[in-house]
């Protein structure tokens, strides 16, 4: 059975992003991480120094370990100024560590799952929402994870995302398909 | 005269984008504030409520102000997964809060000035940060700043992008443009 | 009452994109253009000659001033070699034959125009295909056309895009806006 | 000793494309193909069909078997509406007939060349231009060609490329980097 997480990148809570990906995985038994729930450090790169990368007292290993102990990885980010949201970033960015820690064989668990993108924004999201869909063809190529698919919603104030038919019928579509997966 | 200010993205001191970047302004008396060096905590989204964005006790509005006294904005970041680094993403994000800020006139002073964006990545950089050139469009499109150029260069290790003659060039070349300007 | 035209890029009859368009356009009274029926000379670029374009005898002529007679345009191709098919950019690429006449008043009137694009393609069209949505975003932009959306199938065998859920439910949620719009 | 092709696709004579890439492989005896002087029908897909592609009597083939026969292959495209030329679309969508000719192993032979693509335009073309260098990215990998990179001149009247210093700059330095390698 496939386990699944969603990581919400929002920084308020009910938000299009959030409700949208709700949607994604009604029914499924989610593991939900909100990353504006935890202390997450920008990343001190570290990679060309002769002490390395050094542990970080904050919330970061935990939701590493976790999204590592999943099978299908769900990004949810509002589209801020066309990108993925600052905190979203700085779990990312964070990737860089865990990629030199070999305890966790980061990239090689990474290659065995599956990502989707769950974006939500405004001002022709579906259009200047792009180069955000092709950067996370770049970190997904590059941690070799398969890049599931992509949704992008649009919606500004509150609950618009809940009149956006595409999004919703693209939502409803794939949690049909992860529920197929999961009941495996 | 024209000010030039350019914003550091990098974690760590003395990195390919902060030494490119270096170069673009040698001799012009430029500003430079560095990121890392400054508190800025990540938006958090308020449009939406009754009581609408609160003052945040951190470096923000300082670097902010800074930022709408110059001309010609450099943004300097690392290529970090294929993305401007977090701790400039967090800064960028907290320009909505300044776009609903009327005392700033945020926008209309944004759409005088020109800014360029100096980027050092590896993993086909020149490829793959197009992305992150093309999110920069938008954001330089929605405040209507003036997108005056870009420079990809190439490197990974400390010191590479010393070997980065296109960068270099380019760099050089945009000093000379800056020169002439400021001069004026 | 609007009046839709739609180009067709196709190579062959009744492809994926050909079916798609159809069902957006279903019931509307579309006129349909099949380019690959008409001869269409590639641009021969004479802006700066002193003769300057010269009248070319083709189909192209007869085609710009369907597409101008028209409010809606539909572009439907192919994705080829993750572009547009070599046909429909031969047809494109006369449009700069077509802004120098000015008989046409072209780039006012297709400023008063809608425009879609319906394309198919595989090999990840999701994903692959983005920088042709982005080639028409600057097309469009450059000729003052809106950019009304997209719609891309995933079909590579004939009638693969019967399948496809979510490239028919967007081609039936546009067939119902444009039949609003010619209602009107 | 490396052997070098030009692909020249612009309409007219000694255009910015061309100029730029002449000037990219001054000294190297490249071969120079120029498409306007050839006749290439557009592809007919015939990839579903029973019969399967059939033999055109065109320049094509003619013009496949010299690319085919060379090491590095430099794509050279004014920028026509964001995009490559048509007459350069028409030849590369033929390559579709080409893949199914198994006579030519023309994915296996393309997988050892290495591809340069030398665009040249005008509105923003370093920032609009992208989509095009995108484009080239995924077709260079469909059949596994390294891409060397590209070099984007801005230009529209005659000789424009001529005062394009980075332009110039990038074209010596892939003409020195050809030099070396065509020596061995």
């Amino acid at each position: 059975m496939q386990k699944v997480l969603v990581l919400y990148g929002s920084s308020r809570e009910n938000g299009n992003s959030e409700k949208l990906a709700d949607r994604v995985v009604e029914g499924l038994g989610a593991t939900k991480i909100y990353l504006r729930e935890h202390a997450i450090t920008p990343i001190h790169d570290k990679r060309h120094t002769e002490e390395g990368f050094q542990p970080v007292d904050d919330d970061y290993d935990s939701i590493v370990h976790q999204m590592l102990a999943h099978d299908v990885i769900i990004f949810a980010t509002p589209v801020y100024w066309y990108g993925m949201s600052g905190i979203m970033k700085n779990f990312i960015d964070r990737w860089s560590q865990s990629l030199r820690d070999r305890s966790l064989s980061f990239k090689e668990k990474m290659g065995h799952k599956t990502a989707y993108v769950v974006m939500t924004g405004y001002d022709q999201a579906k259009l200047k929402g792009l180069p955000l869909v092709q950067q996370f063809q770049h970190i997904f190529e590059f941690v070799t994870t398969t890049y599931g698919g992509y949704i992008i919603g649009e919606g500004n104030k509150p609950d618009d995302i809940l009149v956006d038919e595409s999004a919703l019928f693209e939502a409803d579509k794939l949690n049909r398909r992860l529920r197929g997966e999961t009941a495996q």
